[in-house]
């Protein structure tokens, strides 16, 4: 499994992943799941991956090839003119690779993968896609302002009732880093280190690319003081009464 | 989909669950999935169920009839000398009601269940089990002393932070009640009304037994409460600085 969230905000985007990757409980490794594409002044690209990860890694190689070759750059990412062009170039890619595979007689659903692809081209707004397996995609909207993939449940309550979208980036990244940290806490599947970026609307350049890792001591104080600051919530609720 | 959970306390059982039901989004109903056996002075029961609702009806139905007809009063749950030995019966009758649709041609995962088992009988201390559609069961421990069945996920992490052994059955019915409300906040397949009954521990009778509706006052001061202390609990924690 995987844990990303990409987020609209009024200043720009932000995206955060985990790098676990796992083929059973006792196969687990680190990948990245987060990746990058800039050209400063015309245009950033970012695309977060979940699911399979030869599918996913495939699907980066033949985009990321064809910004090398030259030769070949017709469809390259770095020269679409559209934001919603590149979605429909990765959900193209995206369903071919899946495709290709299914051809080797293994269920379709094992080589699927859903992908967030954010970012801005000069001239148009930041935009934030969803990419599903089947190559169709949706976008972010005031009403949708986020998107995750992999495992997402347990870490949406709390993006739900403290998502703001006037928020700066530390807290947007204070706000993430605890919906990491609930996952983390309930699925092995999910894991340190984390990957994030953030993206001022306009600039045409990255912000702010780091990783945190399991010694980072913000994320051990988020994580425990979360679990403080949650019992102090709780107990700040009126008590129930039983009727009578 | 369904949310139950069950729980062990110091002081004895307390047990909640959800009433909504459906077959596809535009068939929902509501059934009650908590059913409760007692013989004052004897044996309490709890059952919560999970799953194909034909599967469990028909659970406890059989379940049911036998603890009626005199003559076959044989394996009544009534009459076990043990909480394992019902866990057992509860266990293997799901397994029969399953395999018996199994004849239709569905799909056997169509016709699953889960059922969360708690309750006491003179002389053993209360237990609490967790039932599988396979008919094996696990039993709640220290280490493992609450059981989720349903739409689990969106509600666990407060539930991980905030669970304490020796709380009151209050304090235990307002930590369910903000599971429950993150979970129905996420997923329209959980809904009130909320059910709960409490135990507590070598009374051999139920304690409270309630049901919670939408118009309830202090389930509506719960669930906007927890909202503005969740943020509130967010703001507490520290802040994010970009390193440098």
């Amino acid at each position: 499994m995987t844990y990303c969230v990409g987020m609209r905000l009024d200043r720009g985007l932000v995206f955060m992943s985990d790098t676990r990757t796992n083929a059973g409980l006792d196969n687990i490794a680190t990948a990245r799941k987060m990746h990058t594409w800039e050209v400063p002044g015309d245009r950033v690209i970012t695309l977060m991956t979940a699911g399979n990860l030869a599918t996913t890694q495939s699907v980066v190689g033949i985009l990321d090839e064809r910004t090398k070759a030259p030769v070949d750059r017709a469809p390259s990412i770095l020269q679409s003119p559209s934001m919603f062009q590149i979605a429909r170039e990765v959900g193209t890619t995206l369903k071919e690779v899946i495709h290709s595979n299914d051809d080797s007689g293994a269920e379709a659903a094992a080589f699927g993968a859903t992908m967030i692809l954010g970012g801005q081209i000069k001239g148009s707004p930041p935009r934030l896609f969803l990419i599903y397996p089947e190559g169709n995609f949706i976008e972010a909207s005031d009403d949708n302002p986020f998107f995750q993939i992999g495992e997402t449940k347990y870490g949406k309550p709390i993006l739900v009732r403290a998502y703001d979208k006037t928020a700066s980036f530390e807290n947007s990244i204070k706000l993430l880093l605890v919906s990491f940290d609930s996952t983390i806490k309930s699925n092995l599947s999910v894991g340190l280190p984390i990957d994030y970026v953030t993206y001022t609307a306009d600039t045409l350049r990255f912000g702010v690319q780091g990783r945190i890792l399991d010694s980072d001591p913000y994320y051990q104080e988020v994580s425990n003081g979360w679990s403080e600051a949650l019992k102090s919530a709780f107990a700040q609720l009126p008590d129930f009464t039983f009727p009578e």
